[in-house]
């Protein structure tokens, strides 16, 4: 582990590959329950999570998260779950630590939102939670902490001003969209504020679709700079198209979270978001829900150059643009060769009565019981 | 083995569920290459494909197919594999065997079109080919052989005429539509010569939509009727949606293979599926390219009653219509939680510019080089 | 009138352009009620009549139809008119008598379904309401008749036995589709009965599409050959894309009649649609439901040289393809001046929510109060 | 006509409802030609312009709009045409006072936009191009002029100036988007200039679609209100749905002219527009191209409480919200007679390769040959 290069050290040499979104994933392959979204997989199934971390691994992630979403121990014990929050992030720990040395990565400590800051914790009572966790988290050898998927930039600064006190490297993102925070502070405000609690690395995660986020992100560096101000900047979309969405993004979205299939990127969109964050200055690039292995790799593909040619194990199972559709026997499939062809394709779902976009649902009553 | 039911004493009592696609999943997931399509992943990276076998397996799947795809000795020799189709034929069965006897699943040998009857191979060089790879998984402890993925009926015909040598049950499934055989023989006549070549279990797989499929085993079960054969039927189609497509189905269509995203079937096409399956007498049931492990839950969970009400591992990790986003903190999540919300929805796909269908490309012209 | 050619020497000169829609058309000009769809504008306001007649006129057309569309007795009286079904038809030749001069434009007298024949009239009574209505149009100098917009094929062999009594050449049509008349006869045996009840010219019009409606003549062609028939083929579709309808064609689509706009066709559509009626052999194209003007004249120009070149007056006001375009200050514009241009833009909506095809609304029951 | 209301003194009673758009309709009627857009239709072929007015008479619009679109002097001359634009503006002008004289409507002047301007023309040349027609124009009866359809906030300025000599009430629009003026002015400061220029009304027109256009008026009031402003504001949009539109408006849309049909607005949309625009403030609310007499029925419709129950003519051909669906033989007809359905209904295109939004084409490239 001494020997690995840092965070922040890899930050200032080039872009960082983070990984792909787990529960969403997870769910499909029949280890998360949807509506639940809690990890309990890590002691359950860990050849389960064991294989996607190392999915992500082989396909250029620098970073293996700890699958440990929502495993605040108050989220835990809420959903009535079979083990404690301790363990599933013990576990967790385990299975990062363990395929991050498949390769060179850097395994990520995750911590995100709790239930109780929304249902009205104390500061005192809510840094107490992230602190429980963290410690299992710190302990089981993360190499960095990253406070993600907050709504609320009160909690998150309480998450930062945690992290730091355990003298690791501390990336922070939220999942919010150019209306703002859910305790209504600009996006570029949040940005600040995260930086002014102590993130090294500060950005946005999830709920929005790849193009939204690095438009906000420029939103947030702006802001940022206007206050002298210079963290990292790190990205983790959702992998959907969600253009439509508003203030909560995609969770307004009808199709949320079981049809959300025609909404799906395509590797093709990872190549354009992946250009389009790197040009806004984003060094942390990576993705959450919705993001499979092949779309990290396609991230990894079109920032090859940037990353000195660094090539990851799974590119030996892909030709760029297309490129081995010329092993079919068919003409018609052979022409799918090239990135003129991909770059261009406007993909269309089959369905005869789809739509561009759907009536979003923004009645955002939060029913706590 | 001695002790398990075969395939044709569980047909006669029941609906029994195949398994998903491998190549589209295994490419995605970073170890299939797009275009070459090629299973040498049993010997590379065997626990990646165990994975996904226990996965189908987690989620109903009565049935373990061999991950033999493309696996003839010529088609390996012909992409320059690194790996004999002999080593990669029993990679494949020991993995299958393996998962199978986590549940009480049976072994399926697939074998499938090879590139040498096309490029005009005799009859009994064709033959020797499929001997040569049948042996392999039947002395690998396959439960039964399918013959899959024929687009020439002859080819097929000969496929079957050899599996029949070796004394077990035999289902055969071609890839084809309404249009027929690519030698030119009716869907109806197709179905004939194949019960009539031997083949207990005949039917239909990929390349088309799931009702497509439904719509055309129709047809040849009308055809089988009408010649007084009564074979078991079959269906694993492409779990995409693909209705414009003609002859060669997605082949045609421009998004295929690296763009497909928006065509996905949903849990819930996949519950319309299994249903108009099984009530056109459908006593076989999967999914090819396409078929996810969640699909295949759902082909289980809409025929629960259908089999006696067994259940799948995995949907101890599924409320069944989206009951489970009763726990979400949103009233607007939680109004997504019956059966009425998700079979009425028409999912969008948020992209500004995406029609229902595409311009196919009905260009059939073949090259072998 | 009598050095003017008549309807069936000009059909066997070549094309013969019909003239386009008047209800619809009308309706969105102010003079027609949607939902009882009488043309009693021909008596209250004759200027908006004349006018309509007199640009389908200048569009190309060589037959000016009298507006007499429901004009049966019984219709008129069924719906509480002001007026007599005599007064309206009368008037309704008038009109177009007046405007045909002005040209060298052929007069046709149009009769179509009969609510009475619907109810249950005795084959008796509806032929004298047919006798009735056709008396005041032969005396008011049609060129010839036109029983049209028919759905079951006994009402409109009654129609053309009637129609056949006062010496005039006949022409008829119905409104059906590939699923035949409401009394269960079959397209290509409707044509059989239609050309046998002495109809002159037959063929199929409004409800479907223009390329749906050619694929259904060439069905009554191949018929009509095969029972040794050899009347002149006529089609006159609706002006819409409803390609998704089923039996009852556009009545079926939930946006008829108040919000068809997405689905009316551009003059692209016209021109692709008269190439293939042509050849298929139709020699009276016009449109029903949905034509204008414009469209009518695409028809022409299309057939320009099939009609040795004879101009129609409002191709004046009209560069073909688009050449008009290059008169703009705009590069962006110029460039949409070209053939290729037009024939391959596949039109948008603007709607973001709009989809391709809509749930039809498949119930047929009738109401008869 | 000395007793009939003024315009001012109307917009103060209530909501004013303009007319709606010529070029585009007589485009398809065959009386104007694409790409030149000129009204030279007055003089050749007067018919057809006054029954338009009358239609337009007729649904509702207390304004008759002399049909002198593009009709400045060296407009007329630069294509070549037969007549003089002095002559056309006259001929205009008799129609508009023909027609408005028949209800109790008044004779709006209408000029705009003048190609000399945009070639470098001087203020005082484009000065005097404005004069000469406007004198024609008052010269035969305008009751008030309308300066429309600019893009540059510093030639409309010149126009209002020299409109305002002749004593009459002056009402001006520019057919920009929230982008602003082509030379560059904002929308407010667009709004603020026209009114200290003089305009009694100021507002909008053309090029955005109908819910963008009062989107852009509420920013338009605002930048008035806060300069201490209050004219009337007027609201003329098009009627297409073109929301991907930019600075352009319709004009940047690839099937801008000659294949808009499925964008065109249904009365429903004119309903959801009136309502907006008169709750936005608009007092003085129409059409412009591709408003057809429909759509203004359709204003005036949804106005009739604020018009204090006042009627048009063709409202007696018009049940509201499709109520005359009752009166079909079809269940499924009959359905469609409420305001429910027709509001909800999300109309389908019926082309299966439509898309919602088209790729715009923002090359702005001027060229002035």
């Amino acid at each position: 582990m001494s020997t690995k290069k840092g965070l922040l050290e890899r930050l200032r040499e080039g872009p960082v590959i983070g990984d792909g979104g787990y529960v969403i994933e997870l769910e499909k392959r029949g280890y998360v329950t949807a509506g639940l979204w809690t990890p309990e997989a890590t002691v359950e199934h860990p050849e389960a999570v064991r294989q996607l971390h190392r999915e992500f691994l082989r396909s250029g992630s620098d970073v293996i998260q700890s699958f440990s979403f929502f495993a605040s121990g108050d989220r835990i014990s809420d959903t009535k779950n079979k083990f404690t929050g301790e363990a599933i992030n013990q576990a967790a720990c385990n299975l990062a630590v363990e395929v991050a040395r498949e390769g060179d990565a850097l395994v990520c400590g995750g911590v995100c939102q709790t239930p109780a800051y929304r249902k009205g914790a104390t500061k005192n009572e809510t840094r107490t939670l992230f602190r429980n966790q963290m410690q299992v988290l710190v302990d089981n050898r993360a190499d960095f902490l990253l406070c993600e998927y907050f709504q609320f930039v009160e909690e998150i600064e309480l998450a930062i001003e945690v992290a730091k006190t355990f003298g690791l490297p501390v990336a922070a993102s939220m999942c919010i969209g150019e209306k703002g925070s859910h305790d209504d502070v600009s996006l570029g405000q949040c940005a600040v504020r995260m930086a002014r609690a102590g993130a090294d690395v500060v950005g946005l995660n999830c709920h929005h679709a790849p193009m939204t986020v690095v438009e906000n992100i420029k939103t947030m560096k702006k802001a940022l700079q206007e206050a002298g101000l210079e963290p990292f900047l790190l990205t983790q979309p959702c992998g959907y198209h969600v253009d439509e969405a508003e203030k909560m993004g995609y969770l307004e979205i009808p199709e949320y979270p079981l049809a959300m299939e025609p909404r799906t990127i395509t590797r093709w969109d990872c190549h354009r978001y992946a250009r389009a964050a790197y040009d806004a200055g984003v060094r942390y690039l990576g993705g959450c829900c919705g993001f499979q292995p092949y779309h990290i790799r396609a991230l990894a593909e079109e920032l090859l150059p940037e990353r000195g040619g660094r090539r990851a194990p799974a590119m030996d199972k892909h030709y760029p643009w297309g490129g081995g559709q010329v092993h079919s026997f068919f003409t018609m499939i052979r022409r799918r060769s090239t990135r003129d062809y991909w770059e261009n394709l406007q993909p269309a779902t089959g369905r005869p009565r789809s739509s561009a976009f759907s009536k979003c649902d923004t009645d955002y009553t939060v029913v706590l019981d």
